[in-house]
């Protein structure tokens, strides 16, 4: 069975790694949690346990993270404008979350039973369109249209990237550049839109507004080649999910472009035929591969590659409140790249 | 085969019941297909083909039209807003439709392939959630959040009704309070915003809009019952799609309701066991008693009644440009519930 595009930190339950960085913003996600609770009566009766059963508190909050932290003043301020925004966005990310789910036939996530396994394919198809719908109306009531713009626009190219992901699957002619495109689309938009508003919403200075924005895009992306690389190299366990299941359902990522590039080429044609989906796929033998050829260590320096660019868009904010738990973000990532690091 | 639960006069290529009031709106429609074509480009190169498919311009366009008609000055006024408005409406109406045909596996719709046959589920999850997206982007240009507020919450209430539907399928509990409450948000509710926002862009009185906004609503809801009677009554060949899908598909509307109303117990069980799924749907043999039963004359009522609301709603604003136009609308609907009255 497929594996969701997830773009979570691996949790199963246990504190995940930027758990350090968002114990700081406990007051604002307790009022994002108010805030999502008391959304649900907006919703018709028979939707609101649907809704209910997707904004449980069990994920992990990544983009309102983003949100907060990038509109950072100080512990005390929890503010409405920024709670609002968060609640936007993971709205929207937990819709394109519900339609992943039903692509993918996916029966758990998050170590529960997916809306789609739950409710049935038909119901998440319009439960995530009720999510999205709610997101924008939600957006509606910033003063300006400014926020309703940017999010839209976001959910737009968000859906783009899963549409490009699902017609290119077991297409072995996708290249490394759309790799990245399609990356930058379904996972550093919203990271990306999430960084802006936090910065916007509260007034930043624009070169500062500017500067969050390229942050985020640059860490989603970052964020999204450790998700693949865990998809390999992860710990089932740890991450609360079934991994390598990206070569099995064909979907090429950089793991998988970085092995290409190394195999000879009768076993680069057998992987090939296994992204196909022309022959069953061997995660072990692949990993086994990815181990001995030095996969790991080239991308974790795509990694580094996009956090050192998250940092420099910092650069010049040094002094700014929320730079300096920005930055510590990514000093999270990559100590989680690095857990996921082969012994021996 | 269950059929998608359209909302679309009946076709077959040829003019449809609506062609006499929607032929002065030619140059308004013009510019709509000629901007809905511009907006091509905003999606990535691999969607567009598929935006390009559901945008073709064999649908009726009947929630433009109400847009155009509502806030109609003269023949020749082509008000830009009014040309964004009627976009935003047809892509949220798409955007379900394409979701809709995904839940029903509809082969087709207007006489050619739905998304969901031509590019797959998956794929045509993701459009619907494209559609969504540009609609509300477009929603975001206006000046104020008020559009942007307004579609959004319908796009929800659309939603909401068409959840319930699916989740009450093969339910025989069903009341006729249910029905109507299903189809005044799936349908009604993107007539009564059409109405609404033509109203409303225009600069029309306060109570005008409010007007034109329940007209819209009630029209909405006339519309849906005459859709569920033809999905009876209507001949294929002039429809374009399968008929007495409902039945088949477990989907309780108000003829069924009005049979049940009539039947002995005996063949009202048999009939509530068809509709539940536990014995085979017998189209033919409903049809027949429905015909000798009065079915037709209470549903056709049922339409009457809500003809009479919408154009009540008016009857404040009888010198009004768009009054003439959208009563006119009511006429045409009656002659096409007339049409379908069986012979002799």
């Amino acid at each position: 069975m497929p594996r969701a595009p997830s773009t979570e930190i691996p949790s199963a339950g246990k504190p995940h790694a930027f758990a350090g960085v968002f114990a700081m913003l406990a007051p604002q996600m307790a009022a994002l949690d108010e805030f999502l609770q008391a959304q649900l009566e907006s919703f018709e009766p028979e939707i609101r346990a649907m809704v209910n059963y997707c904004i449980d508190t069990s994920g992990k909050r990544i983009r309102p993270a983003l949100v907060f932290l990038s509109g950072w003043k100080d512990p005390r301020s929890v503010s409405a404008d920024l709670v609002r925004a968060a609640a936007v966005v993971e709205l929207v990310h937990l819709a394109t979350l519900v339609h992943d789910d039903i692509m993918d036939s996916a029966d758990v996530r998050r170590n529960r039973r997916t809306a789609t396994r739950e409710f049935g394919p038909n119901a998440a198809v319009l439960l995530g369109d009720a999510l999205f719908a709610h997101a924008l109306h939600l957006a509606s009531h910033f003063p300006t249209t400014e926020v309703c713009a940017a999010v839209s626009e976001s959910t737009r190219r968000v859906c783009a990237g899963e549409t490009v992901q699902t017609l290119r699957r077991r297409s072995t002619d996708l290249t490394p550049a759309d790799y990245h495109r399609i990356i930058d689309l379904k996972t550093a938009e919203l990271f990306r839109v999430s960084c802006f508003l936090g910065a916007r919403l509260t007034g930043s200075a624009a070169g500062y507004v500017e500067a969050s924005d390229r942050f985020g895009r640059h860490l989603g992306i970052a964020y999204q080649i450790y998700d693949d690389l865990a998809d390999f190299f992860g710990r089932e366990d740890k991450i609360g999910k079934t991994l390598g299941t990206d070569l099995a359902s064909g979907k090429l990522t950089l793991p998988l472009f970085a092995l290409m590039d190394r195999l000879p080429p009768f076993e680069r044609a057998a992987l090939a035929e296994e992204i196909g989906g022309q022959r069953p796929a061997q995660p072990a033998l692949r990993l086994k591969q990815m181990l001995e050829l030095g996969v790991f260590d080239q991308v974790e320096c795509a990694v580094r590659h996009e956090v050192s660019a998250a940092r420099a868009a910092l650069a010049e904010w040094p002094g700014l409140p929320p730079t300096q738990h920005l930055l510590a973000l990514c000093d999270v990532l990559l100590a989680q790249v690095a857990s996921l690091r082969p012994v021996g």
